[in-house]
């Protein structure tokens, strides 16, 4: 099957090259430095791990600056976001801009409050290299509907990559789009799910300079792991462990045969 | 078996009304806003999740009023108690009065701390709709033994539900009073399960006006599920995951069947 | 099997003493009060659950002394690592001296911030009973490679037992040493795995006088909970939860049969 928007990639490419890009995180085992919600830090260094690369979490302002300075990427989450995060995130970016690192954006729940909507735009600014977000945040931010083309011309405007999740993933830098249906329900019934598809997103932006294809590569992973686990989860408790597990065991076969990308 | 304290209800109605306030739950979806502390979050949202509820977490004083404004019931645990979850709790709990919002307090371990039981005395004058707590945390706040008969008094004065867990948790409005027998002693070797607990309660508040009929629903709910997740729990760890699969799949039968109810 | 290093107690003698040691935690159910990072905190209070003791994890200024002066054992763990947790270590450290309370120190990743180092050291000074690190962190701290010889002296020092995890775990005193080989690759893919190894030692320490013994019982217990756990386990997620039901479940054949002790 034929995207006719992304004409050079077939479903079978993209699985494979999404293979790839997890292999080379499990092989190089990138830093990845989060400034994230308290929510999200357990369940989002569990996720990094699982993947292979190696997460780190400080928010202090006297250490973050040496903390990104040594990391492979960053994630900048606006979840319970304070005074303290946003001191951490300054500084976070202008280190990461410094050293060429690659960073991505997660605007959580920025449709809850106007101040942290205010704030994310003025972090789209800064030039992440991934925006991941969902359609109510996207709405916020942008103050327009999340159809595709929408996403596409605000991916240009901004200079970045859009992944939007929902029941369908949509990813594009503009030009290329992607559509992913991989996923479970059980997904929405478990804190932080979000917040950690932002962090494997970068941890794959780590290893891998088509931003598009790293965020691809993310999301369809974490897609295909979630139906995996929910094929054995009784429930939410079970499948938030059972993620894990079929993320650290994913194979470029999985992948291939479940990938469900448009 | 009726109860002599609560005339008009028997262990049946009062199973009967609690699998409708939970399927209300989880067709309302409601929006509980918590502040709770760090080692609670995560599980807490988790357990809301799991329940059909959607919770949201800052703590930040800039946002939280966006927050509790558009929440539909609130939780305030004094857990890992510092200076921000103060003047958040502070903005929540005055926001929650002018939207009528329904709340929930949860003094954990003021026995362990005068400084924080003197807070907490200030906040149960703000008149939370239910107070969840075991007994040595009442036996700090009241300066008397967690007795029915205490209980009762504290809950008249107070203008509250008591919800107070143990062996066994009594539920009292100063007039009716239930006695749950149900749950597990793995729920103990579990952080945060009294967290939990208050905020499933908080959930059930926001679809359920009468205060005490919520809270019986909410640690009836958890006690069951308890029991549940026991029969397959090889430990503590697996029971954590497993409780929250239990209280997902939770049903009129199951808890019909089980309730233990005085 | 004889130490040359430890000529009074064989593998079998340190497994039943371990063994003993955890059978005290269990019965006695000490207090630990945890300061530690949030990435940690659930994780750290759960496993001190499972192993029978009793955590409590403010970082509050304000009440930090009441919790310490009623707990048995204090960790300080210098994850993510701010203001707020600085003055509370402060104070909690001066309280844990009046009381005479064993303290155990974590000094995590100071190998990736040089300003988190120079802390540490200022640390050490006031004479942590226990010290929990790996190779890396030892490094920063000693500025020497992590060799027997090196731990012994920085122990003899520093008057302090130093317990080294890693493929190996070394345990020294400076007069006695042990080398623990029990453990399994995914309890490094699990976030926090190092930060409850120094929780447990802080549990054993409030059950038994001699640092030495305490240490080597709780790196003894994890590492050999780990192999059970890993026995079971489909990946990081459900190994998490593994973990903490081996270790509730431990009893001293199984530590007595899988001890690797030299």
């Amino acid at each position: 099957m034929r995207d006719p928007d992304s004409p050079h990639r077939s479903t079978a490419e993209l699985a494979a090259t999404s293979g790839e890009i997890l292999e080379r995180v499990r092989a190089r085992r990138p830093r990845v430095h989060c400034i994230t919600n308290a929510v999200a830090q357990n369940f989002t260094a569990n996720l990094l791990l699982a993947a292979g690369a190696r997460p780190s979490m400080t928010i202090s302002p006297e250490e973050i600056g040496a903390f990104v300075a040594r990391a492979d990427a960053l994630l900048v989450n606006l979840g319970t976001f304070d005074k303290e995060r946003r001191e951490a995130a300054d500084t976070a970016i202008e280190v990461a801009a410094e050293e060429g690192l690659p960073w991505v954006l997660d605007p959580v729940l920025i449709d809850r409050s106007p101040a942290r909507a205010a704030y994310a735009r003025t972090l789209v600014v800064r030039t992440p290299r991934a925006l991941r977000l969902n359609g109510a945040e996207f709405t916020a931010l942008a103050e327009v509907e999340p159809e595709a083309e929408a996403l596409r011309r605000y991916a240009l405007d901004a200079l970045t990559v859009i992944g939007l999740t929902g029941e369908v993933d949509l990813v594009t830098d503009g030009a290329r789009l992607a559509a992913l249906g991989n996923g479970h329900a059980l997904m929405s019934r478990v804190t932080a799910m979000g917040c950690v598809a932002s962090a494997l997103v970068a941890a794959c932006l780590a290893v891998e300079s088509d931003p598009w294809l790293a965020t691809v590569a993310a999301l369809l992973a974490l897609g295909v792991a979630g139906e995996v686990a929910a094929a054995s989860a009784r429930g939410p408790g079970s499948f938030a462990a059972e993620i894990l597990d079929a993320l650290y065991r994913l194979d470029r076969e999985t992948l291939a045969r479940r990938a469900k990308v448009r």
